[in-house]
């Protein structure tokens, strides 16, 4: 691992405190004696001390107060600017002046932290005094969202791109650094079960689920000029739906997995108004405990349409999967936090066992949970031991903490592929167009948001999207329900 | 389940005490309140409060003493005859006695627990006094061996019919009785991720373990006459085979299932002499105690060639199975007790992951584990947690046990399915035939037993053999070893 400067704009927010600090520290000590910097930039003046204290007490629950303050006091540094793009200069220079100070060969990570209005000052403000490219390698690395829909998406990209070449940008979907979704490549490509029946002659359907427990609180003025299609479907699941249907790649690299995922957006069908529906949360009650409903929130407008979740049905004009129905589904206040992909098997051709085991036989299904324990289960169907042939289903279960012990956190995997210089786990620019140019039918002219109580999975016009299928995977139960 | 007399010669015998009345107080205890009343009978003069304390004492750990001598007070009866045929008109007359005493309709079992030589004398003496019908259903078990070659075996089936009808006979193999065995046919038929990819096209190589730890302490005179071709393979490990070679059924009824196993026992080439491999067991050492060779033992001829191992390759000329081999494995002081069929797949068609990483790449095998533990296992490859594209192979892990608390014994199983009158698990007189058919040609020109050490696997020839396939699945470490 090369040494390197990782500069994170806005060092003092939430996510440098909660996620990037202690990523980095982790990812230093399990890289070894690698030499990594940090500057924290940042719009408020504070003294550096203050920062590396800052620092400090974000590390410290990974590796101990002392040696926490000994890191942040050798390693981490402050500097202010100005978003707008004035101060850069004096960045440069102090940039320079750490690496000349610690002997750093000029690798750097510019990381976006900060609100997308500030991004493309920031990116120009760089470009603006040549920190676009560097003595090392420069990278970039951007936080969703990108761009609130297609056209926006695409005046980003154009921007950045006049700054920095697609090859050194790293959009970061925190989700893609899960071991079960890095898993996932291996899980399908090296396991001749699988990667021979990952089709439409042996698979029905597929269900990604993303639910969440919380609501809004505290962050409904923003969320209300987002919703649940841009905030989750638009990156996140979509992100998950094209790793599991994508083709295998000729190799391995970035660009070969890459160029595959954006084949299966291409290849999924206009939507249908009828495959869509949306959902906001009333009040309800979560863990037994009340709480209010969206539209009861004073940040969010009365009248509000916007989704609190989404379900939908893609359907991809493609050889391997044709026919084979791909739900997403995602929400706030339900009644638990989950992040799965189910997909289930079809049912043997013959009803050997009879017509009142016939009822009995459950499909085949592989549940890979990303949150909120990571891996996956296998259920199929065995005899009851006794003498009467009854059947249930039953799981093969794997989990990465039972088999591992501890697995890296999503963004120490990201923060070292970024340095590493592996863009495989990030997004490129025309996976990102092509997921908006995907949902921007829906976004032009929404349907209704229909309500369901806090505490259940979305509205019932969901339920009945997803009963489309023969049967369908419940993310609570973890069992089949059949078609009413 | 009926009423019924459930006779047992060789009523006094070790497999009375320590398998048949076990089962047959277990499955009276799990039926509920059917009335099963049991008649030992032997050459010995016994009382018969003296044959119940027997009958009390070899269910008192099932039940508990006093349950157990109620018990066996209440329904155990006790009766001599001659294995040669005479006094069975007393035997007839105290049947009905029996039956008169505790109003039972008529329904009969007769259990030959007894050596071979004795079946036809008992089953003529059956016939001569009328008790190959009755009242009620009159049932016929016949304990392995089925001859000791193919004109022994067509000898006993064709004097057996003159007395009982086939569908009336119960030849038993308890390895049948096992849960995983009968869940076999569910596990295949019920599960398209099985029944989807098992055939040639999916399935590299199929191997048949039953590994004993034990020598032939205290009957190596039976045992020189036998040999494991006659004593395991031509039985045990034929009947796992033909289920887990054999097509779809047209439904499950015994009749249909026992067409399919004899089309498999029909499909198999004709066995070449390179693909067998006999052994016999030196001294060497067991769990760490040093034991003597086989022909070490007082009753074993000083020259003698009767293998306690044998490794032998089958090649089916099926639709299904063309090219995937099927191998057979067994053998007494080898290093532990196991009885497994391990599936293993094909590899994936290329090497996605690099020239390294190939090297890690295992093909994924369902493992069928029937002893000491009851259950299964997927090995599947997974990328360990990290940055580094590492992959290893992880087992999926079911077991019987853990999901379903106590299971039933095996005889308990094929007990209650002779009293239900389903022969599924019972093999019929042509499959024995058509599996003598099989293996007469090896026993008419057997190979020289080639020495292996107690406490290994078999001699050095059975792992070549072995190692044919590209690379197989070791019982001991339960991992692949490559092909040297």
């Amino acid at each position: 691992m090369d040494a390197h400067l990782f500069v994170i704009f806005g060092g003092s927010g939430d996510l440098a405190k909660r996620k990037l600090l202690p990523a980095l520290a982790g990812m230093v000590r399990h890289a070894g004696d690698v030499s990594c910097h940090v500057l924290g930039v940042g719009r408020t003046p504070m003294e550096e001390s203050e920062y590396q204290d800052l620092a400090a007490r974000s590390v410290a629950g990974l590796m101990g107060q002392p040696e926490a303050a000994n890191w942040a006091k050798a390693n981490v540094h402050y500097a202010t600017t100005d978003e707008a793009g004035s101060g850069f200069e004096g960045l440069a220079e102090r940039i320079v002046t750490i690496e000349q100070a610690n002997s750093l060969p000029g690798n750097r990570v510019f990381y976006l932290a900060i609100p997308p209005k500030a991004f493309e000052g920031v990116v120009e403000g760089l470009g603006s005094v040549g920190l676009n490219s560097g003595p090392g390698w420069t990278r970039l690395v951007v936080e969703k969202p990108i761009g609130h829909d297609l056209a926006s998406a695409v005046e980003l990209n154009t921007n950045i791109h006049k700054v920095f070449d697609e090859s050194q940008i790293y959009r970061i979907d925190h989700y893609l650094g899960k071991e079960t979704v890095q898993n996932l490549l291996v899980f399908r490509f090296a396991n001749h079960l699988f990667e021979s029946t990952w089709n439409r002659d042996r698979i029905a359907l597929v269900e990604i689920t993303v639910a969440e427990d919380l609501g809004v609180e505290g962050r409904a003025g923003y969320y209300d000029q987002t919703g649940a299609l841009r905030d989750m479907i638009q990156n996140h699941l979509t992100q998950l739906m094209t790793l599991i249907a994508m083709e295998p790649p000729v190799d391995f690299s970035a660009d070969a997995i890459r160029d595959e995922k954006v084949k299966v957006l291409r290849s999924i069908q206009a939507i249908r108004r009828d495959d869509v529906v949306f959902g906001q949360y009333g009040p309800g009650a979560v863990d037994g405990e009340s709480v209010p409903g969206y539209l009861e929130d004073p940040d969010v407008p009365v009248d509000s349409n916007t989704p609190t979740a989404v379900v939908m049905r893609l359907r991809l004009n493609s050889w391997r999967w044709q026919g084979v129905p791909f739900y997403l589904r995602t929400g706030k206040r339900f009644p638990e936090r989950l992040t799965q992909i189910a997909v289930t098997y079809r049912e043997p051709p013959v009803a050997l066992f009879g017509i009142q085991h016939r009822d009995m036989l459950k499909p085949d299904v592989l549940r890979l949970e990303l949150q909120p324990n990571e891996g996956f289960e296998l259920y199929f169907d065995v005899k009851v031991p006794g003498n009467r042939l009854d059947i249930v289903s039953i799981p093969f279960h794997f989990s990465y903490d039972e088999a591992f012990g501890r697995i890296p956190e999503a963004y120490e995997t990201l923060l070292a592929d970024i340095v590493e210089g592996d863009q495989t786990l990030f997004v490129r620019a025309d996976e990102v167009e092509a997921a908006w140019r995907l949902y921007q039918p829906i976004l032009d002219d929404p349907p209704r948001s229909l309500p369901y109580g806090a505490g259940e999975w979305g509205p019932d016009e969901g339920d009945a999207l997803l009963a489309h299928a023969e049967s369908w995977f419940m993310p609570n139960s973890r069992v089949h329900r059949p078609h009413p």
